[in-house]
């Protein structure tokens, strides 16, 4: 590469864009199918269900106290095709680069996502660039989409929570969010708190197998954990309840909420998985996400109850009962 | 939806992207899989190997004749995944949206997707949705990814042309990058050009049942058919040589490409493929594209040859022989 920023016409489909594939992509991800550069990758599949799930990232800063872009861009496909129960196999990855953004930014994100996919186990076997003018975009976004096999017999969803069931989250609350966002604020604590950003698929896979009757997995990311839950409660028609002494949280973290006013339950998480498991099964559950990679601070923090369907509450720390509610609004934009 | 435009509130995981995500995309692409709103689609998966592509669709304007960046969207992953020869099954999307952007317009793109999906026979089942801030997108990108079957005993790449080869075209070329660019530029012929956008798997699949031996296929979009030839050329170490007089041009594309100074072979073609077929096949795989959809026009265009390996000629019409090169910077941004 004689240039040391992306212009235009790396996008255009010519010489300088399959040298910009040919130098930075390829070498930097060291696929064997990605490397043949067909328009397709054709890989083996080893079962009769797929999983499949996407995610775009658009967070700004690109760099971030524990993580990048590319790092969140690989971990967050990963764990959503995991909550399915599948076992993830394949990414793909689509650039928008901005005209203009160094290339040795977009070299460190690169090796950021061969470590995070060597780490998860999974290959980066396709993939897109497009390039827009100066002022479209912020550097980059990326978009991962991947596929994984779901073993036979696990069928997960959202919508099979039961009265009864023990709702377990494998550690610490808001670490992402806040790390991300004392980045961009300049904010003094932000070198003592790091993203959480991590593949959960060993995670996941280990708690499947001590407890196999798991009802749903689900990664509190965007909306944090008051999202998932009233996604959950609502899906299955039950009402849930959190008991807030349980559930793990960073000093650093607890106070940087207090300052900026944040409602912890509500700030992203992009290393954090919820898992929902039927009581008999729940101390099983525990101890595989604790002995999982990721999971130390993995904790059972709430339970599911009859109704009223979709509510979910929390119990404080000083003894009342108040309703956990979604985010209403935005809080904390270009999170992911 | 209360609202006529995009919001930030509607990327942050609360109650608007709830709402946005219910009442727009899942009732705008009305697939099972995805009203589930799991994290990841769960569908059944019928084959042993797996064809996985990607592309990111950054067109400016959203909307030209002929199509829209939501057909282009479904069409051309949807044709790369075609090209390895697998059927392809289902998409994921990922939007990126620029706050401000009516929501009329995304619904608009979303029927395209949903009528593509359908001719193409393909289920949106997973997505995703960022919304960045004015000015920092152009409307909406648009991320598509898909999985598709190989069927037993096809293996098909760009490496494996060889001397003596034919090289077929599906129809006329430059209609796609032609209309682009002539509305953007408010150039008056702009109505009477339309986009070729369209899904090519039918046509793919019934060239290989009439062409078993067929080696590979490529969709010509970003860099026209000389960056798709000189691939195949390059990646099988042969040359090719084209015969102009034989390529399907329009007569508006032809006059349009001598005002804007454009070569016609580097301009984007969205629902064109390219097949390289051995000689004794070549008939019945004509004959075959010529009765399948968007494949009227086609024709026999050009030959493979031993060497200089990589190198790609034209047959001009007055009987002289030049090189076709690749698209040297940029001709045309944010085709695709």
């Amino acid at each position: 590469m004689d240039q040391d920023r992306i212009l235009l016409a790396h996008g255009s489909g010519g010489t300088m864009m399959r040298e910009l594939v040919e130098n930075v992509f390829v070498s930097g991800f060291g696929d064997d199918v990605l490397s043949r550069m067909d328009d397709a990758g054709v890989v083996a599949f080893p079962g009769s269900r797929v999983a499949l799930s996407t995610d775009t990232y658009v967070v700004w800063p690109l760099e971030f106290p524990g993580a990048d872009i590319g790092r969140l861009a690989v971990c967050g496909t990963v764990n959503d095709i995991a909550t399915s129960g599948a076992t993830p196999l394949y990414l793909s990855v689509g650039f928008v680069l901005e005209e203009g953004l160094e290339i040795d930014v977009l070299r460190r994100v690169l090796v950021s996502m061969r470590e995070a996919a060597a780490e998860a186990g999974v290959r980066i076997i396709t993939g897109d660039t497009k390039v827009v003018e100066n002022g479209h975009g912020d550097g980059m976004y990326i978009n991962t989409a991947g596929v994984g096999v779901v073993p036979d017999g696990v069928d997960l969803s959202g919508s099979l929570c039961r009265p009864g069931d023990v709702v377990l989250l494998s550690g610490t609350l808001g670490d992402h969010g806040i790390a991300v966002v004392s980045t961009r604020e300049g904010l003094s604590f932000s070198t003592d708190i790091q993203s959480d950003a991590a593949p959960l698929n060993r995670l996941v896979a280990a708690v499947l197998a001590a407890a196999p009757a798991t009802r749903c997995f689900r990664d509190p990311t965007r909306g944090g954990l008051a999202s998932t839950l009233n996604e959950l409660a609502s899906a299955s028609r039950v009402s849930m309840t959190v008991d807030e002494a349980s559930v793990p949280v960073r000093e650093q973290v607890r106070g940087a909420c207090e300052m900026l006013g944040y409602d912890v339950f509500q700030v992203a998480n992009e290393g954090k998985m919820v898992a929902v498991v039927p009581p008999d099964q729940a101390q099983a559950a525990l101890e595989a996400m604790k002995s999982a990679p990721y999971g130390a601070d993995a904790a059972i923090i709430g339970e599911v109850a009859d109704g009223p369907a979709g509510k979910v509450y929390v119990r404080t720390l000083f003894g009342a009962t108040r309703i956990m509610d979604m985010l209403v609004g935005e809080q904390l934009p270009r999170i992911c």
